[in-house]
C-alpha cells in the first residue's frame, strides 16, 4: 500500500479521461450500454455518474471543508443524477464533457496548493460523520479506478456464455 | 450478454495496447511494481503475461486448431514466464512490446479471414479437453477485460488505508 501524494493522486486523476475515452470510444456499436443485469449500471452510465461526482462531489466537498469544516455537511450525493443529466447526450459527448470537467477541477485542486495542515481539515459526510480532506481526495482516485474496474467487468460479462470451459480460469466474468 | 462476432472481439482486442498505454505510462514512480498481496501480480508482472499470451497463447493456438485440429494438443501456457521474460526490461519497452505483438497477431487473425465454420473448429485444450476456435477466441477478449479490471484493483487498493469511512461505499478494495 501508499502513504496518500496529492502529486501522486492529481497524476492519477489526470490520466482517467485519457483511459476511458480510448476504452469506450472504441467499443463496437452497442457495447457502451451492456449491463450486468438488471439495475446495474452500464459504461454509458459510469460516465454519467463520474461527470455528476466532477459537478458536485469531490471539488465541492474540498471547498466546504477548506470554508465550512464540520459547520456545513455535504449535500448528499445523488447516485442517479446520470439517469436524469445524460439523456439525449452520445457516449462521445459524455467523454469531452468528463474530460473537460475533470481539467477544470486538477486545476482548482493545483491552485489550492494544498499543505499537510489543509490535508488535515475536516467535513461532515452525511452518512458517516467527519472525513478529513486527505481521506476524500485518497477516494477521488480510487473511485476512478473502481469504476474503471467495474466498466472492463461489464463488458468481460457480454462474452461469459461464449467463453466455454474457460470460465473457469477468468473469475471476472462470475463476479 | 452479446453473441461473438469477429469483428466486434477484434475491434476490442485492438484497443487494449492503447488503454493499457496511457494508464500505465503515467502512474506514479513505484506504482507500477505495486501488489495486492504476496504471491500476487503487479500491473508491470501483467503486462509481461499479456506479452507471453500474444507470443504463445491465442495465435499460436488458433493455428493448431486450424492445422491439427484435436489431434495434436495445445501446449501448456507458462503462466510463470512474465517473471523471467520481463527481468531487466522496462514498462515502457513492455508496453511497446506488447503493442507490436498485439498489432502483428491481429494481422494475422484478420488475414485468416475465418468462416463460421471455421470458428466452429475444435482444439484439444490441456486441461479441459475440446474447445472451439470461437470459445478461444471469446476468451481473449475476456482475458484482455480482465486484466485491465486487475490491474485497475491493484492500483486502487494502494489507498485501501488513506480512504477512511469510504470503504463501505468502494467494494474495490476489499475484493
Amino acid at each position: 500500500m501508499k502513504p496518500f501524494n496529492i502529486q501522486e493522486a492529481i497524476q492519477i486523476l489526470e490520466t482517467t479521461p485519457g483511459v476511458l475515452s480510448p476504452l469506450l470510444r472504441n467499443l463496437p456499436e452497442g457495447w457502451a450500454d451492456a449491463r450486468e443485469g438488471t439495475d446495474t449500471w452500464s459504461p454509458f452510465d459510469i460516465v454519467g455518474h463520474l461527470i455528476h461526482g466532477e459537478k458536485t462531489d469531490w471539488i465541492p466537498r474540498m471547498q466546504i471543508i477548506l470554508e465550512y469544516g464540520k459547520s456545513k455537511p455535504f449535500p448528499e450525493f445523488d447516485r442517479q443524477a446520470q439517469f436524469r443529466d445524460s439523456k439525449g447526450k452520445s457516449l462521445s459527448q459524455l467523454l469531452d464533457e468528463f474530460e473537460e470537467l475533470r481539467k477544470k477541477n486538477i486545476g482548482e485542486l493545483k491552485r489550492q496548493q494544498l499543505t499537510d495542515d489543509d490535508l488535515g481539515k475536516t467535513g461532515l459526510h452525511p452518512d458517516f460523520g467527519e472525513v478529513t480532506l486527505q481521506q476524500l481526495l485518497s477516494t477521488w482516485v480510487v473511485h476512478d479506478l473502481g469504476h474503471l474496474r467495474q466498466i472492463a467487468r461489464v463488458l468481460a460479462k457480454q462474452y461469459k456464455d461464449e467463453i466455454g470451459p474457460w470460465e473457469k480460469y477468468l473469475p471476472v466474468v462470475s463476479e
